[in-house]
């Protein structure tokens, strides 16, 4: 039986050798070749996750920033090279998703058993 | 080069075969054997659980509230099976958080590179 820290490297050379990933990666590397994209994308990002923090801290988001979000996302999603990367960013995810519901099953199984969930 | 699945799959079997994981079933068992204890212990769950929603979702937590919250974690800790339970879990998790950073590794490398944080 490999142990578990065995597996877990095994895992991670899987996903490092995975065609997702290399296709993530080629993405990605074209993105940051081109400063305008880089630029596009890094403003996006930093765009998403100000709202995620606002979201997270329960802060109020005004209409003009929902406005302003959804048309950096516009911007981004008619650039090629953006939309490539962040459609293989997608791809990579739902990977990852499911080994992470795959590996963390003994877990559920232990915790989420339907006895538990009954009141008393 | 085996695939992704097929690696999560191993590690999955890893994980539910490890003594890790057998001390924390057994604990488990253990607490849920008991009425008492397992009561102790759905209340313990269910009191962390509304504070870290309240957290979450910005809400004020009274003082009352800290106050019971820290005497039910006082109470659990003096049961020999909830605070055995309790540790095991703990040790798990070390297990678990470090396979998640092992896996990640590829994407952290990938969009973490010291390039990406200078601001422009
Ligand atoms: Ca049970
Ligand atoms: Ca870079």
């Amino acid at each position: 039986m490999p142990n578990i820290y065995d597996s877990a490297y095994e895992l991670e050379k899987a996903i490092r050798n995975s065609d997702e990933f290399t296709r993530l990666k080629d993405a990605y590397d074209a993105v940051m070749a081109d400063e305008s994209a880089k630029k596009m994308f890094d403003n996006f990002r930093n765009t998403q996750m100000e709202l995620q923090e606002k979201q997270m801290q329960g802060q109020e988001i005004s209409e003009e920033e929902v406005e302003e979000a959804r048309k950096v996302v516009e911007l981004v999603q008619q650039h090629e090279d953006i939309s490539k990367l962040m459609e293989e960013e997608q791809r990579l995810n739902v990977v990852i998703n499911d080994v992470s519901r795959i590996i963390t099953k003994p877990l559920e199984e232990l915790y989420g058993n339907p006895e538990e969930e009954t009141t008393e």
